[in-house]
């Protein structure tokens, strides 16, 4: 323990020392390295996982949580405004869930608390899986097979939409990305990103983009205004936190997105109209900081943006228990 | 060569002796069981299992080759027929892509004459993923990620739709499921089945299933007529093989479909009327046998029929490489 002390002693002088300078000492920087996921209940996060794949969580049988959240894509669906129940277009871009423990609440407008609260949103929304909590209830408990697993994880037969809610929300737990390079940077290894790529850290940071994206998950931790300086011209009618807290002053404020695997999370913003980062970032400086950023610049920043890649959560395709003959059908056109 | 030869002897001996009992030594069975896959070019493996994965194969960025086949689920949907591009309704069920490599041909009606011709079919047909190959091979071109494994699976970057839908079919090729308990008693674990079991799949074989339902996929080899002995009354337009040769006797013939995995591949027939087994069981025994199964016996046939539940395939979830800024967006809504 002492020796621990002693040598955060000394990283923190040495960094006191280099202060000013243009990359400080990791324990310094206003970003902090994504932790490896730890697994309390690992018969909960296979539960979850299944649940998390399982269309017949929606009314149609065809959506699960994974067409929106799609951990092939960077946990989102890659398209501008989402496809729900019946292809109706969703009123705003779908966030990506890796690293969504680490937002301070869920959905773009903080609505839901946590993760178990936002898991219980889609399954039950018309516009989206147009399913109901009792119906999935009694969807799962016609299942062997998931009777046997809710047991596994819970310790008893039960299924409720507590626990339904609970196991996605384990399962989601897990979904970070550790080791981009960026983190590996951060974590001492000076040779993981490129002059270019740390000259777009240090415009991320003198810019101002830092004031917002910061923490762990780059984001995530702060409702702010969309349209600081200049009026944001959006395609979507959602307003922000407004909904939320009734407050006229939270109009237009939205959750500030996580940056992490943001090469993956296109298009951009919660109305999805940017399509690449350049034009995110362009758009970003222009209506946030009253900034226009050159060519080069924009190129910097984003060399440094895509370095926030990380380790994409891998783990084998589950294998959904089959419905039994007493298994309620999905009805997708009806 | 000389030892198997002879290994073999004995077995074909053994089976002669025990010719006219009701479980017969596997050699002498109907049904073969299921080889594992052997992969020849696994970087094309890997290419094919991405695009099966990948919804930028169609319009709206939302529907994959596994939207409709779900390795999830038994290679199916589990729906009656499947959702297609702005949420139509398909003509007909979605045949499991499990095992399908024993298939004569491919689709219900054996338009496509193997797994790479029907890799085509969807992506272009503007019910299903509604894309067209032009605007696929645009897409995957325009990412270094897939040039890149394109590149490794066939030693050019060329992509285009032949290597497109051969990757697919490569892929497709190795989804067949080894090791079911049936499979276990055809070599030699008599005990891998109850008495029960075996009593059903003495009656399958005397009752005339086995007839067309046979080799290693219990079916997929023949075309056969929907409604033999008594009229069927599908629920679907669907006309079977005539809409491929053009001949009035083929009205009404469909691929007879695999069994493997069935407890996972409900709804079935082509019309996916059937939404359980012992409904399935007494309609085929009806119309295609004109034989009324006792209750029973239709218990006895089904609990056989799911011992031909065999290993799903199993790996990792494909992590897609990303859209480049040149990729064209997909387009759910118009």
């Amino acid at each position: 323990m002492s020796v621990r002390l002693t040598a955060s002693f000394i990283v923190t002088t040495l960094a006191l020392v280099h202060q000013g300078s243009a990359y400080a000492a990791p324990n310094q920087e206003p970003i902090q390295p994504i932790q490896a996921a730890r697994v309390s209940n690992p018969a909960a996060v296979e539960l979850g996982k299944a649940l998390f794949f399982d269309p017949r969580l929606s009314k149609s049988g065809f959506i699960s949580c994974n067409s929106c959240h799609n951990l092939s894509m960077g946990g989102t669906d890659n398209l501008k405004t989402s496809i729900g129940h019946g292809w109706q277009q969703g009123p705003i871009n779908a966030p990506t869930v890796l690293n969504s423990r680490f937002n301070l609440a869920q959905f773009w407008d903080g609505r839901a608390a946590d993760l178990k609260a936002q898991a219980g949103g889609p399954i039950a929304n018309p516009g989206e899986m147009a399913f109901s909590h009792e119906l999935a209830v009694t969807t799962l408990k016609s299942m062997p097979g998931y009777v046997g697993a809710f047991r596994k994880a819970y310790g008893s037969d039960e299924i409720n939409t507590d626990r339904i809610t609970s196991a996605i929300a384990a399962f989601e737990e897990t979904l970070v990305t550790p080791n981009s390079r960026f983190d590996q940077w951060l974590k001492g290894n000076k040779k993981a990103l490129t002059t270019n790529e740390l000259a777009g850290y240090k415009l991320f940071k003198d810019s101002g983009c830092v004031a917002c994206h910061n923490g762990p998950a780059v984001g995530g931790n702060s409702y702010q205004k969309m349209g600081v300086v200049e009026a944001y011209k959006a395609s979507s009618p959602a307003e922000g936190r407004v909904a939320v807290t009734g407050k006229d002053a939270d109009r237009f404020n939205f959750k500030v997105p996580t940056l992490r695997n943001v090469e993956l999370t296109y298009p951009y913003f919660h109305d999805g109209a940017a399509n690449t980062l350049p034009e995110a970032v362009d758009t970003m400086g222009r209506v946030q900081l009253g900034r226009k950023f050159t060519a080069d610049e924009n190129t910097k920043i984003v060399a440094f943006l895509k370095t926030l890649t990380g380790d994409q959560p891998s783990f084998k395709m589950p294998i959904l228990p089959p419905s039994a003959d007493a298994t309620p059908r999905p009805q997708p056109f009806n």
